[in-house]
């Protein structure tokens, strides 16, 4: 995992903070694996930062050009899926929160 | 580390992704926590979530009222000086986007 290599603004953040349940976590991270490599073959898709603590909490940022992007993977069928499983399995809590990135600076 | 308890959108994201040089680890430490101690107790601030990992690599997501209050953090006479000893010592590459976030949903 490194720092996505993302154009210059604006472009949006899906940033997804959780707490895993830990709860069929080799079920997840078949499943996890698999999201991204779908996500990643999206249109519009721009790079995923990830990670997760041993105590389960986990900060997802994936960048995507525009709003449009973010709702075509929203409805993907397969991500729709693997969504219902992760609210009522593997995520005690969890907060998907969209943003607009209206600029970036930094050392690079 | 948990979910931080933001207030209903519109409200602002400050992403910092960063990569470590490991040096000066202690020093970092010691001047990580008081920056989110001053953070803590600026006008608009609304939360933060952060993780790094062994190798180094690192998301914190800090969250704001607007952009006067990222602005006054920004340029806060004591987070200046360790942002430059950052920027020399602590980080091999680091990007921060500030972001609008415009919705959010989740089970919390």
């Amino acid at each position: 995992m490194s720092i996505a290599n993302t154009p210059k603004p604006p472009y949006y953040a899906v940033i997804f903070t959780s707490i895993h349940t830990n709860k069929e976590k080799e079920e997840y991270d078949t499943a996890s694996a698999r999201m991204v490599e779908l996500a990643q073959n999206m249109p519009g898709f721009l790079g995923v930062e990830s990670l997760r603590d041993k105590s389960g909490f986990g900060i997802t940022s994936v960048y995507w050009k525009d709003k449009e992007s973010i709702k075509a993977w929203r409805y993907h069928e397969e991500h729709k899926i693997v969504k219902k499983r992760g609210r009522a399995i593997w995520y005690e809590k969890y907060i998907v929160r969209i943003a607009k990135v209206e600029k970036d600076y930094g050392k690079i």
